[in-house]
């Protein structure tokens, strides 16, 4: 027997040692770990004096990587699943849930998925920005006074009440939990700059399923246009940014009370590679049927009308993909923040029985 | 046999399945998570309108709490420690190293302990802040020119060459990865705001071992002025930022080549507070021993000699404070960032026998 195989032996002796305690199931990892992946460097001009070492003169500012914090289990399976947060958020949008359950991270990770959660550039632990943020961006400058558009865009429902059927939970701190996720741009939102850096990871680490929510789903539309190892997508609530069509064949913007749902043209010839893998796209509950001016609702009745075209245009071109609003299969409550609501853990099964009829698990 | 036991053995067996495998040996987790602890919240003035949702009027910004992300091995020793960043960095800090090897986050979970990483206040995952970043603050503005500075006082060497003995790995890829772990000040660098989150987060969780790096040195010093569950402090150079000194035992300032090192007095009954736990510093090479104008070696120098005369007043008071020069135990090139050099685990093993001679493991 190894010193290796000793060690592993007497890990499992160890564990086995205390099953019968009452906890959860644990989590066995292989490994985990950390690191930066993309980005680019700027140089000041003049030249690096000691005397004044905190000068900019003559020194080089990096920035505009990811951060990538990533478990992977033992018998993990084939695909790792990567995950790209919204706006103001950061990987912390996958993790423990507002009201301290398991998220995503967790619960796919008990499902034998190697975990990669991103940090997009200018952002979290990926600071660093070779550029300031934008004068005009709300979520760029602290304080941030937001708690009500938080509330809002998010659909938790109608300030201060939540909506009758929400899966957010109900207790105070809870909301407090939820109002401290969220962080500020350190630098201009990029989703270029973001999709380099994603697909770089995805270079990095080989074949994986992409997931993204809100605005991120603009930075995994990106993606596939620069690797070719994304083996599926699977989007929450893409919106706040813009889906991409094929230029011979851009909607209507689709208006809503505070500004119209927009889509962006890209050549056919690129669109054609969103028609290689399966797609899925996720929306939850309290959106809008019609026009009206409470924000949420209205602003999201927007981005579904716009995803439908989304997805059908991918279709008609001979693409593989499928949008499901919860509601209508019966799924209801659910807040735009879905990962972190009550009924979480269907949504984690949803998904798993999608990626193993894709044959993806 | 309960489902829950049943769910156990499978894992189990499906891992002792895989055992002839050759990796590392598993990091098998009971639970991990993550949370905001702390923080305040403001106000602003005016009313909130629908139609400018994301105005800041009537609405409020929540920031100043600290987030932690936790890690408990099964049958985890007692104490849980907990590791605070220094200056510009965050939790990053303490996970894989530039050179992609495991970092103490790893190493203390394969060693049993509770890990919980912070990241402090306006900082990484805990971005929002109820105030604005200083203007004059270097590290808190993109792009943040300081390649040279953080090769400089960090002690990595003599730019652009690392120290002979250097204990920081020689690739370029590792040099670019430690570039990238830096991030910015999103607020005002505030260490009673820092202590605060963090006498909270040791409050929420038990008695606890605090790890503190570089300018978080200051942070360890006054939490136990607000919490009696600090069992230990392990403070790894701690610099950059004030030691505390009883108002009747100041210390003079230490001169350096860029600024005196200074202490800060408080009340000497708030110091006895830290002449009740054991306390353990260490320092790594490349420190100067007579003054000189490379900044690193000596604002090291100067951080050293304070280091020494705060050691001596606690243990004159009663406390029971070690200072541990590495070179002077023949452990030769650290950098100031010891937790990534190659020889991380050898210091991960040093801390594990002080803790077990202190009766904490």
């Amino acid at each position: 027997m190894t010193m290796r195989k000793f060690f592993r032996c007497a890990i499992l002796v160890s564990c086995l040692a205390v099953s019968s305690v009452a906890f959860a199931e644990p989590i066995i990892l292989e490994t985990q770990g950390s690191f930066a992946v993309g980005g680019t460097t700027v140089t000041h001009d003049g030249e690096f004096s000691m005397e004044h070492f905190t000068a900019p003169e003559g020194q080089t500012a990096y920035g505009d990587h990811a951060y990538v914090f990533y478990q992977i289990p033992v018998n993990a399976k084939k695909f790792p699943m990567v995950f790209q947060h919204g706006a103001a958020q950061t990987k912390r949008t996958w993790e423990t849930t507002p009201d301290g359950r398991e998220g995503f991270q967790n619960l796919f990770l008990r499902k034998g998925f190697s975990v990669y959660l991103v940090d997009q550039p200018r952002r979290g632990e990926a600071g660093l920005s070779t550029v300031p943020p934008e004068a005009d961006n709300p979520y760029a400058h602290n304080p941030m006074y937001a708690n009500r558009t938080l509330f809002t865009l998010p659909r938790l429902g109608i300030y201060p009440n939540l909506f009758p059927n929400s899966q957010f939970p109900k207790d105070e701190e809870s909301l407090n939990q939820f109002m401290r996720a969220w962080t500020v741009d350190t630098g201009a939102l990029d989703f270029e700059v973001a999709a380099d850096a994603m697909s770089k990871l995805i270079d990095k680490i080989g074949e994986s399923i992409l997931v993204t929510h809100s605005m991120g789903g603009t930075i995994g539309w990106r993606t596939p246009l620069r690797t070719e190892k994304v083996k599926a997508i699977v989007a929450y609530e893409p919106g706040g940014s813009p889906f991409l069509f094929p230029e011979d064949g851009m909607p209507e913007p689709v208006p809503t009370a505070y500004g119209a749902v927009a889509a962006m043209s890209i050549p056919a010839k690129d669109f054609e590679k969103l028609t290689k893998m399966p797609i899925i796209i996720y929306y939850g509950d309290n959106i809008a049927s019609e026009p009206t001016t409470e924000v949420g609702p209205d602003q999201w009745r927007g981005e579904l009308e716009m995803a439908k075209k989304f997805v059908k245009v991918i279709n008609e071109r001979g693409g593989d993909a499928t949008l499901v609003h919860l509601p209508e299969i019966g799924i209801k409550g659910n807040t735009h923040f879905l990962m972190g609501d009550l009924n979480n853990a269907e949504l984690v099964d949803l998904l798993a029985k999608w990626l193993a009829e894709k044959g993806l698990d």
